[in-house]
């Protein structure tokens, strides 16, 4: 199988691809970090795009390659557009990728992730507090996000060793991740692939703009520029993706 | 005509004006680029305001100068308090733009955008793709922005050839710049000249800002700091106002 | 009564409590700086919360352990959803504070502050515009913010003289305040010397700040890395609260 597990050569690659195709990305993102969502997007070469209206919802997820659904400032209205959304993208095979924020929280919004789950999600990615109430995907790419990001699908487990303590104190570095993971999956079919790709991309780049940084501030501008930046070199020198023995 | 043509020395003395009147703006934007948005009408001398509440609109539009009407992140209510925010400023003789931002997403945004333009804004503005659906905009100034800005109304075509490709990179700058606008028309009658100058301020912001940033995230911030350090001296050193044969 | 006076060193105390207690600070914020106060919230050490839905904001309340309630883009769903949280919040004796933003612009604003302000918060902060409306807050700490904060309890009047002008040109430095205010209070009963320390810490901060950045836009970033370095020495050192005779 070792053919099939992500490396840090087809990272590069699958960034090189999303530069070049410029994959369309529609987040049902919570409204807090919707800016910073788009623009992590916009620098690695995808097509973000927003809106949460019931009635344009169809419009926006037919135009895009791939969605993202944040449950974040999640309320009424946003489930239905969620629901509408997620049937549109299934019915034309669109990947999808569900990040279920915050459901340590809220047990509505746990009960509310399970339903999606159940919709054959193509990724579901969240922290540990969440993906362990989440418990097993079984027909979805897995992802623990944290200092060391875990991904699993039902024959592949792989670890990402990348990142910076600062993604933490920055708001909304993990929807952001969930954004560039669906851009990559627009380009890859290999959905776990195309996730440690994402995320070592990211990860690479949050260790290089942390070089440039004085604290989690200007980290969050130097971020945006390393996405930006970042080269097949940088990717091949620096990813850790590590896989674990089954 | 070409004294009534914008001018970088017009475009010094409009900036000068907006910093000492404080206009306010009311905007009604997408939620993606709120903050952006008035951060830039703040830097550059204005006075913004951001709700979209239909029981609040009457009081927050008859205390503005200027009014930006943004179709990002469109909804039903939304569709409601544009329509009254437009009857209040049109009651009252105060400029208004609309941004169609995204009608080439949406069937329904783009009839929206018709009905608006009915009404007979002072500017619309938008992007290639946008303005193409758009079409004509007989009693208003049309502008379509880009690496080159085009602007026009019934007797004069002007261009602006300002601006760094790091603005694509950042998610909304068209966007602030249509409060930016409405922030030049509050203390400008002329609403050809006022949009040049505020489009020719943003460009050469942007080319100062590049020079002080490693890519678009800390572009972004240097972005705002020019905007807000521009001098007179900036604008007409630099600013590129083009007049085009009729 | 001098011992219950804030002082430097009881800020720099409070702070440090902030950072090994990790409090969660809920807030009802305006769309527009949601991203920004979270950040704000997570740098000094707290873990903020955002959401305004209705049906899940008792699982969050419940949750956190101090509550802001900021008045932008008020509509009546957030009014719904504000008067639910306070309640909760008030029933588990959780501190809560109200920033009455732009009641100087609506009348309907205005008149849901003073309801609110009748629930008995525990802190009411606003600028002087904001304040001069609200008029007395008996039971409350009533806080005026500006180049210089001037905050009061029925027997104690303390003014913060800390802060750099560039604050005013950043959108949302006020309502960030609000947010740590918040995890200020989570940590100290004291709400006067909670508050004024937290617009101490959050004010030296800012001249820290000013002194890495070259206008508004680099500041924003360099506020954030100063908020989340700012040492008690630098407290103690910079810090300017005096207590004003009664």
């Amino acid at each position: 199988m070792t053919g099939d597990l992500p490396t840090a050569a087809k990272a590069a690659d699958i960034l090189e691809r999303v530069r070049k195709a410029r994959p369309r990305v529609h987040c049902l993102m919570n409204t807090v970090v919707q800016k910073f969502t788009a623009d992590g997007i916009t620098v690695v070469g995808g097509i973000p795009s927003m809106t949460t209206s019931p009635e344009e919802i169809e419009s926006f997820v037919a135009k895009a390659d791939a969605l993202t659904v944040n449950l974040g400032t999640l309320d009424a209205e946003r489930r239905k557009v969620i629901r509408l959304a997620i049937e549109i993208a299934s019915a034309s095979g669109k990947p999808w990728i569900v990040d279920p924020v915050h459901v340590d929280y809220s047990p509505s919004r746990l009960a509310f992730a399970r339903e999606l789950i159940a919709l054959s999600p193509t990724i579901v990615r969240g922290n540990r507090a969440e993906m362990s109430l989440v418990g097993d995907v079984p027909n979805a790419v897995r992802i623990e996000t944290g200092p060391v990001d875990h991904l699993r699908d039902a024959i592949r487990s792989v670890r990402i060793v990348n990142g910076h303590a600062w993604m933490a104190k920055v708001t909304g570095t993990g929807c952001l991740s969930g954004g560039v993971i669906a851009a990559f999956m627009a380009v890859e079919k290999d959905a776990l692939t195309a996730a440690a790709s994402a995320l070592a991309v990211t990860g690479v780049s949050a260790e290089l703009a942390a070089k440039q940084s004085k604290g989690p501030g200007t980290f969050e501008a130097a971020f945006l520029d390393a996405l930006s930046a970042i080269s097949g070199d940088d990717i091949v020198n620096h990813a850790r993706i590590e896989h674990e023995q089954g």
